[in-house]
């Protein structure tokens, strides 16, 4: 198998664990966040509002490390720098 | 086995991975989630609405994580780049 | 082995871990809803209905990640892309 | 070893430990269920027969991803399409 | 080693480590049922034979996924589909 | 090695890894049951019986799982139908 | 190494692995159980008798799961039945 | 493969797993942090402004964490210092 | 390497490993007992001779795992039965 | 590959690694603090100054434990010392 | 290397790592047993004697593990049947 | 690659591991320490100082280990006495 | 490399592994005896003398477990018995 | 590469894991005295005194676990006994 297959099929291995490692931690952290506000707001119903807001404003900065990786696997996989050399490389 | 079969092979392992590690979190996440709101909904069942409502949004957010790898083991699968220019220099 | 039987080989190793894998989290996140459930209705038998309802629309969810890894797992089986293309080509 | 081989060592593989993975998950969560109900009852004796029917339902729903395991197990043994493929191809 | 004794030695591997592995989850998940019945019971001696009844129901349904590993352990040593061929072929 | 050493080998090693692994899930399940029924006892001297009967029951029904194991284990070693095979062949 | 060499070597892993993994579930098992009926002990003084009666009764079944892991590796170093075999041939 | 391909390879590697093994721990500290945060709210409306400007001044703190694995999986894949050494010295 | 020098190699890590693994369980599970032993006696000093008399029966009880896996290392190391048979073949 | 690639290669291996697990610790400590700090100061608003200068400086104290792995993977990529000496060997 | 090196290499790893893995259970178990003592002679300071007296003979059980570890590692270093053989046959 | 090189491949990777995973404890230790100095210093304000000086002194002691890490690595890097041998051999 | 070597490549990696896994255990250990000391003290500051002479008896026994681990990384340092043996050897 | 540089080599690696991996426990166990201690001198400031001078006694003591590790790793750099005699080898 020559070089760019290589590029290829790492780039195809990483994707792959990053995303799947990647999205137990965030899956996590949200559900315990979100079953807290749930009975937050069962218990002060009152502050919905306030809890929702913040629930959701948080759960995206959560989110955020389930999407670091999700873009990094959409970078290995669309936009790999690495893979562009060696196709120009292979194409010229 | 040429290029092209390891490319593929690579694919189907890293989905299968992805997608099977990927769905520890968010079940586990989204089991707690569900279970607080649950007892909630018993302790306050004025609130039932709310607590539905925002549980099953905040779900479709924990839920995401598992879309997200579910995604990528389709792209690997269907829309793979390296599998399309491989095949595309096979073909010509 | 020709690349035909490593993209069998590989399919199949990879539906097995990705279903067998995939299990474990919604399995234990339905029971953890479940568990937490029927203590609720023993606790509110008033509210049976309205726990019950969205304790099965809620499981759904939680399900659809195991159902996202058993469609996988067939896909890869019984609809492999890769699978295809290199019966086609063998065929040829 | 010959394809038609390998492809039955991976199947017998796969199948194996798709099983023995799998059925940690839903045991456990049922188990988590089933005893949770049974304090329920204790509680409040008169809503056994409420608890006991969705805490079947609920343990089937649980039961199911063993169940997937069971059949992608069975798949893997009895109706492989790979199998198939390289029997007839052997055997013609 | 031809072909039909790697079929041998993969099933028997695959039949010990199914079951060794698949034995943990429904002991745990049991034993979590049975403390929780029992304490019950000493909390609730007049719903012994309620509590007693699910109990044993339940526990069936949990066992049923060792029974799943217990069964395909035996599936794989004594009516393997793939060793049926093999045999066949090599009979013939 | 010959084939007949394999298969002796590769059953000696899952028999062993089967019962070792197997061992660890009973144990605990029954530790759990056995020390929930005793404080009972302790709680309600007077249900001394039901709970002791439920108990040796209920036990049985975990240790099932590790009999599951050592069952496997001693078919593994003393009536493994891959070994008889290969005898036969080998003493024909 | 001769065939034979290597059926005594993997015996003496597999004993060894089976007893070392075996040993760990039954002593956390029966430490619940003790440490659980002393503390049932003190706070029932009259019922140590029950107590005890059945604490070495239960811990004689867990203890059971440590004693099969124990008989298996003392069948595989002792009465192998595979090393009878094989010494039977050599010496034949 | 020549020694830019390695460096391509390994980077590619190294990126995946960087971004999604970080990804697990800030998603939790997170998770917590928020879940707290929602209660105390629930529990202290008074005090939302004040909670809420720390939570996320801290969850900022903590996101750093994953923003350094982020940074670091960017800096290996677009501002790799070794891949331009070895890249200028082929192009050279 | 000779067959006598790696059934001596086998026994050497065997009989460590599961003299090293089989001490974890024992010691935390003897750990346990004693330590809600000791509780119990501040608690009810009265009942001293009975916790402590039964507490030394059920750790030697619990012990006896750890004395298994004693045993069987050092069966492994000075009664090996492998071992004198190859001694004895190469002594012959 | 020659010895310059290899001394990249692993650079960017264990910064990758460093980076990547020395990630968890700190943001799951910070989580723990941030989160007891929130409900502090929700319990006890006066103290909201003293609370909060305490956590950054604590927090930061805890991060300086990823900033050393930051560091560490810095100095691996960008002032490596044995790179340089073979870089300088290399263009000697 | 010969024979005997490989014994003795053998021999060190095995000492080390039963050694190594042994510490953990015994140190973790008799730092419980030693924590509740304190906080039991805390509560209760007249059985401070009864208590201490059964602790040190309680951790010198616990501590018996260990010694079993200490023990196998010495006669695995300086009384190693096997070696004292191959050295035998060597000088013979 | 000559000595030189493995020494330097070597000492990249122990510096990465032995700081990636030495960062774990002292984190979470730290974190742990410093969650619970902010709720005691919301519970007794007066105390604050106290607190928060042995709070510091305490958290650089267990800041301590990670700096051994740290340093460890540092004299991997810049003051490895076994690079600094080979470069002299090598110089010389 | 010669015998020589190799014995002293082993004893430097067990020496490390034996030592590095070895200390996790006691050091959770003391710091769990410890811990409980301290609020003992706070609980019942009479008693100090009598906690803190019996916390560091019984600190000194938990220590024991990692001074053997130290012992033994020492032997195979400093007094290894193989290493004199080859060493006298290979100087005879 | 001769034996020196294998020595060298593996000095390193265990240094950096037996330092790595020897951090982790010390300062978990730090982290759990210096938590419960600031707790104490909360709720008891009249003890300050002697909880911080005992906190800081056995604070040293489980330092010194996480000591043996780091002096054991600069034994293994600076004052290796195996290196020093293949030095001497080497350089006579």
């Amino acid at each position: 198998m020559e070089t760019l297959g290589w590029i290829a099929f790492g780039s195809i291995i990483a994707a792959g664990l990053c995303m799947g490692i990647g999205a137990i931690g965030p899956a996590i952290g949200e559900g315990m966040a979100l079953s807290r506000a749930l009975s937050s707001i069962a218990q002060q119903p009152d502050e919905t509002n306030t809890i929702v807001k913040f629930l959701f404003v948080g759960m995206a900065m959560v989110e955020s490390t389930a999407i670091y990786c999700f873009v990094l696997a959409m970078i290995l996989l669309f936009a790999n720098p690495f893979w562009s050399y060696f196709l120009e490389k292979a194409g010229g």
